[in-house]
């Protein structure tokens, strides 16, 4: 486990939890280093290529590579020809001219992501229920248990409940890994909830919304722009309103 | 107050948090898009600058301009020429040619930052005084009194508690708005301690250390590289260990 112990000046011993650098690189290219827990490395190369739209399906990336470095850990994951190819191609597309500097304008535009539209599920999870998957969620965090110092994120299936959790010292992390184990599961978006242990911010309804999970459930406060982008995307969300869990979005075409 | 209204499907109105994408744009070149709570942006600016090191003063920056755009806000400082020839040369330096990819490594390294080591402070805070601390943040919190949404940053001075606050969604954003307004009001950091409400990663105690704040306060459990990056660069951290506040760092010459 991510996990290393510490002895405290004043004396006594704790367990901390391991926040290392994570190189994501896909066909020799790094997108993105990430402080994150250093387990589950297979699911996050896998996840994070999905949430982020470098690959549409978990066949698109041939091969994984953990290379563990003294500054960090490098994630090289390799392309199947096609997905390479786009990839190659975006890549042309975002990065400008060294010399003229990125504008501002650009870049604001590329924190807006076109999402896809959720399609109502054919099933429906209610705030009381999300509850008791939250509750659920606290028996199966053995890093959280020993650390105070992890999110999780999980997903839940009707008439089943969790049915597979991840955690990392990272919110978005955490939900990346736990895509990427959905993905080599071969688990369905459509088929369940996401529930967070964390606070629901835009890049999280994003990434779900990208792997076609219909509903989000977390204990904490929403931001505007989660909840307004939830209900763009068609997606249902349930969170902290007050003392309560309540619902935020839900979608005309779900609730009959 | 960065603060919208929103109406529960089932009825019911409740305060959320705004959250918005705000471009750092230093000379024309955007260094960083962070989702933020859009207020004190002139601090964000700033103490952005300050605590990655693409400045070292405040006076380096001239000039601040705030450009509200459809998709977000664009922050555009200007830096004084020796300032600005040092990040015109740092951009050279770290942005490799675009046809042959950045290799991990490379990031890796860039992830850990050299650190300046802090001189041991002229007074102390105990675990009981960051606990008054943490309580007393809590009647200065209006965007989290409201939204439930919000990270505090806040900078404590021996004898006079807390004297700056900073909220935001992000906690990263929060540390960089304090350090803005600290820097403003030309505040040192040795005069005093920071206290987060937010659990304590590396990059916070990186942010804290560059500004030259020799404490750090926290009632969550730190990760494992925090504590090690703030033993390395010599700062006291205070946070969770178990049910209550311990000392986790205090290097040996501020102990006497």
């Amino acid at each position: 486990m991510s996990v290393s112990n510490w002895t405290l000046p004043g004396g006594g011993r704790v367990q901390l939890a391991q926040e290392v650098p994570v190189a994501l690189v896909y066909d020799g290219v790094a997108q993105a280093v990430m402080m994150a827990s250093p387990g589950d490395l297979e699911d996050f190369a896998l996840g994070f290529a999905l949430s982020e739209g470098l690959i549409e399906a978990p066949a698109e990336i041939t091969r994984h590579e953990i290379v563990r470095q003294e500054a960090g850990v490098e994630l090289r994951s390799w392309l199947a020809a096609p997905a390479g190819a786009r990839f190659a191609e975006r890549r042309r597309a975002t990065i400008g001219p060294v010399g003229c500097g990125l504008c501002g304008i650009e870049q604001l535009e590329q924190a807006r992501r076109s999402l896809p539209r959720a399609r109502p599920p054919a099933w429906q999870i209610t705030p009381q229920q999300a509850h008791e998957a939250i509750d659920a969620l606290r028996d199966q965090q053995p890093l959280q248990d020993e650390t105070r110092a992890a999110h999780a994120s999980a997903f839940w299936q009707p008439g089943r409940g969790i049915v597979a959790l991840r955690e990392d010292v990272g919110r978005h992390n955490a939900l990346d890994k736990l895509i990427g184990a959905l993905a080599r599961a071969g688990i369905a978006g459509a088929s369940g909830a996401l529930v967070m242990t964390s606070r629901l911010s835009v890049d999280l309804v994003q990434k779900a919304a990208i792997y076609g999970i219909p509903v989000i459930a977390g204990p904490s406060a929403p931001t505007a722009l989660a909840v307004t982008e939830a209900e763009a995307a068609g997606l249902t969300l349930i969170a902290r309103a007050g003392r309560r869990l309540a619902i935020f979005t839900q979608p005309q075409e779900a609730i009959s």
